[in-house]
């Protein structure tokens, strides 16, 4: 095999440009490596005449990036458009239909339509690779569909959202709210034009859903991933989840459950002394858990031109070495659809509540727990110079069912003021 | 391809043990990842009489390893043998003359004639693999490999001897000395046979032997890694590094310098809130550093059965899957001999002496670095009741042999008692 892999890129952002240059760069490297040329046939963008910084007159333009994907000089159409719907998809699929294979960096796509996708893939006998949608520079998808296949996988977690990482890390270092890092993050150019995919959780939950399908050898479920973002966390619950030796992470989990599959991307506390604890800024970390190997810890960068441009290439690297897999690990057809499990299994969870300073009242609170189930493993009530005094609980394991009931009868009591918070806490 | 892919298993201990057990619980989950059954077609151990807790009533037996790897219903040879000379070697050769693929743990074998396998089985069209060879079930050799292609690799590094790292973070958990844990490591049976190859640093410097030759495109050169064990390493130099912000690891850390081909494996100082400095226990982790992707971290189980094993059943389900790959990631004919780079390039270090308690003493060692053009970054010298003081000493970026001078000329003098401990700091 000495005949070059002829890519042809749509979108040329920062990671299209990254992929770019490191071809360019790293030339004779990809040669040594893959034993072929890796070359750009063709590039399409939004604008052709912007200035991106690096020369792009050695390759032909398309406008229409379908037209980009269907050119007889490509073997490898790269998508780095975005988006869950219209040009990406289109292009996608116009490319597997015309015989090329394909590498995305496209999250959404994927956890949305994956299933569709890949299907049409292995139909056409093409691949799809997408080293880039998960966790940007960490070879994180290669991991868990390769290198741990001779596992059962019993557990995925991950924080795969740097900007949220980065908002929860700075709040604790820095003492600073939410909306101020919010708005930090917004002039750094650290949020998505929406900002809801980043601080909703749900770029991050679209990693999850990908991740759960090669895992467990089930359809990607977006739709079934429980969704709580990190707009609702304060200061306070940062600093007293500290206090009892946790962070708060925007944590995905996956895992089967006796009742079904369990994904859920929402704020949690882990251990502060854990690695995902000692996370910090926006590095990204993906931990697997298989009966084998029991515990492999990724952590790398989870953005940027370079990390990101490294994943693609990892990507197209395997293509020009032939090395080619089913997009989930195993063949579309064969993926099974997991029963959501709505609400996890049993886990200690986090509650902070204002207590008013009544006599009995923390009686009160103690006695509707037990009533729900719910049993107390250590309590704190902090000295206070108002009228109510704030207490942190950590439960033992518990259901999010009962500790509901016990949400619910606090606030038919006159003892808790406001709502209390819960957060689960994630064993690690 | 729905034909089974058929092994032969010559080495019957622990991890031999592990892919049996994985092959035979995981069947259908491996033939759903794979597309094809795997099966055993035989295997070869010592003793056959042996209760292994596992039936092999099943396997085929063969006395002898080279029988095994050349039976006509063998079609991936799994050497789990170990030992760099004798009947590993010569079984894997006859696998590959035999038109066998070859998964093999043996770390040693691949660092002294990996570049003689290599080529031997590129002649034959054959492949070799080895994830576990290095770091138990952390993926590397995929990542590194594959996942990273992308990426002029510009770092390497890593803690891959679990029972090295045992000791050091046991020794200053529990306050006891080398020799205390090196007994009870030879209770707990963490130690080879021939303990100098975990203690000695030789076991660890065959894995990083080995990941140098992927990362760099060069041949294995396990001669050219500069090694030093653990054995002199003193529960004061623990306590004093950790004082300093610091632990004591034995670090494996290979980079091109404009001289040559830095690879060592000696204890270093990292610092004590980095990744590396808070690995606990026996677990491994490797750092990977590239033009594109910056820095990626590996956390995971070094050793044991289902670690080592998961890693082993990587290697045979991208076989069974088709994914075939050069050894060291390129053709081994081209892979370049690179000159060692003996004493890599300048580094802080962390100095420890005791002082004579004369006037004037530390002045006169700080003269001595001064004319040897080392510099001070920081100095601590503790009170004492005897007739010397412990002084501590991290100097800023300096040559070894810069160093080396100093070391020669405080021995010469009557102010340093004893010979002064000399440790890189290596910049994480």
């Amino acid at each position: 095999m000495t005949q070059p892999l002829r890519i042809g890129i749509a979108g040329l952002g920062t990671v299209g440009i990254g992929v770019v240059k490191i071809i360019r760069r790293q030339a004779d490297l990809l040669k040594a490596r893959t034993g072929r040329p890796i070359v750009i046939s063709a590039v399409s963008a939004r604008d052709a005449s912007k200035d991106r910084g690096v020369s792009l007159s050695g390759f032909d333009w398309e406008s229409d990036p379908v037209a980009l994907a269907t050119r007889d000089d490509v073997d490898v159409f790269v998508e780095l458009m975005g988006g869950s719907e219209g040009a990406a998809k289109d292009a996608i699929e116009a490319a597997l239909a015309a015989g090329k294979d394909v590498v995305t960096a496209n999250k959404a796509l994927l956890a949305i339509h994956g299933q569709a996708l890949a299907e049409t893939a292995e139909a056409a006998g093409r691949v799809i690779r997408y080293e880039a949608a998960v966790a940007g520079g960490i070879p994180v998808i290669k991991a868990l569909t390769e290198g741990l296949a001779g596992n059962e996988i019993t557990r995925v977690m991950g924080v795969m959202n740097g900007t949220c990482n980065y908002i929860l890390t700075n709040m604790e270092a820095r003492g600073l709210g939410y909306n101020a890092l919010f708005d930090e993050c917004a002039e750094l150019g650290y949020l998505e034009a929406d900002p809801n995919l980043d601080v909703g959780g749900i770029d991050a939950a679209h990693k999850l859903a990908i991740l759960a399908a090669i895992a467990f050898g089930t359809q990607p479920n977006f739709d079934a991933v429980e969704l709580e973002g990190i707009q609702h966390i304060t200061l306070e619950d940062i600093r007293q989840a500290a206090d009892m030796g946790y962070r708060i992470k925007l944590l995905g989990v996956a895992r089967p459950t006796p009742r079904g599959l369990e994904q859920r991307m929402k704020p949690c506390l882990v251990p502060r002394d854990s690695a995902l604890g000692q996370l910090e800024g926006g590095t990204n970390m993906v931990v697997i858990e298989g009966d084998a190997v029991e515990q492999v810890v990724l952590r790398g960068p989870g953005a940027g031109e370079g990390p990101t441009a490294s994943a693609v290439l990892g990507d197209i690297c395997d293509l020009a070495r032939g090395l080619r897999l089913a997009t989930f690990g195993q063949p579309a057809t064969g993926l099974t659809r997991a029963a959501p499990a709505s609400s996890g299994l049993p886990a200690p969870y986090y509650l902070r509540m204002n207590l008013a300073d009544k006599p009995g009242a923390l009686a009160k609170v103690a006695s509707i727990l037990g009533d729900a189930g719910v049993s107390i493993d250590r309590m704190r009530q902090y000295g206070h110079d108002e009228a109510t005094a704030p207490v942190l609980i950590v439960t033992h394991k518990t259901t999010r069912q009962a500790l509901d009931v016990a949400l619910e009868a606090f606030s038919d009591t006159d003892v808790v003021a406001g709502p209390a918070v819960a957060l689960r806490i994630e064993t690690v």
